[in-house]
């Protein structure tokens, strides 16, 4: 069964609250102590762990390593995916700094760019390739996720790319919203949009 | 009338695809071509556009200037807010130089840490001050919005000063979700969790 995009983001998020707020150490959560770490109901927190067949006990509440290893058995599938960041601008190089070893299932292999001094060197742990060689390394290196962080001008452009060369998922954090065939995910996030979001609506709370 | 989230979302898109894709050059745009440009229905726009009071012609369609200048408008009301970004990690620096003069409105005028190696300095073209001065110059230099990109350790005790300080819009980079009085504009976005849903709809893509 392929569960819902929001409650996929939801499990992402309890595990991660649980993990870094050190419940783990705790033993055990009432579904009301887990919605307040989040700020959402009781109720879609009981409806979630349904969802996912997981049962808590009356008087303890949910069983916090259990329930991690549960996430981490659908999140992960306890199988390695590997993942190449594309652009190795200021951005590409931050996101490579945050989100490798977030997760042990997620592997940052490679990045690619087209700038000459950084083809065939290390940026921040990972060796960097030249985009062209994209083609032969994705499936060489078995990569199925990309993280696209290169300029807005050519993000259609790499992406294609991307695609060709058996890419099945992308994280698109450039401005440019990219069209993808059906059996490739796609998950866009533009930062300053929603900067401006802020902006817009701090204007009211004045 | 303050808009919805999501309209908003779209105006600011609309927005920047037209600037970047030069297509404040070329005069006209139609409904369907806007639409195709964000991956959107025609009808979309068209609902945007009568909510927004902007009309375009049958026979050319929307003229591309005097639409962004409708959006600039309502988005960004004509008057300059500042920004903090608070937290100049790896992810800090980064965002800070992404998002600063992305918009003319939108001034990046501060940051804050809590390390005395940063204090004082400027960190890419913006002064960095303590972050226990926060409530002194949160309100000396007029500041309304925040960037949040501390440790998710201190995320919650770090948004309680700024709250306190007088900030009125959070854009909340860490992995940590806030609770924030109804008087504050918050918005959330954890990388991670994005990552980790791209790699678990990937799975079912092979």
């Amino acid at each position: 069964m392929v569960l819902p995009e929001k409650t996929i983001e939801r499990l992402s998020k309890y595990r991660r609250v649980l993990i870094t707020l050190n419940y783990d150490q705790k033993g055990y959560i009432y579904s009301h102590e887990l919605a307040n770490l989040i700020h959402i109901t009781p109720e879609q927190v009981r409806r979630d762990m349904m969802l996912i067949g997981y049962n808590g006990t009356l008087r303890r509440g949910y069983e916090v390593n259990k329930l991690i290893e549960k996430i981490n058995s659908i999140i992960d599938g306890n199988t390695v995916q590997n993942v190449a960041l594309v652009g190795i601008g200021n951005l590409g190089r931050a996101m490579l700094n945050y989100l490798k070893d977030k997760n042990r299932y997620l592997k940052i292999i490679a990045c690619f760019d087209n700038d000459q001094n950084k083809i065939d060197k290390m940026c921040c742990g990972v060796p960097c390739y030249s985009i062209n060689d994209a083609g032969k390394l994705i499936k060489e290196l078995n990569i199925n996720i990309a993280v696209l962080t290169v300029p807005t001008t050519v993000a259609i452009e790499v992406s294609e790319i991307l695609i060709k060369s058996g890419i099945k998922g992308i994280l698109n954090f450039t401005t440019i919203p990219l069209k993808v065939p059906s059996n490739v995910y796609l998950e866009e996030y533009d930062m300053i949009t929603s900067l401006e979001k802020v902006a817009y609506f701090t204007q009211f709370n004045k």
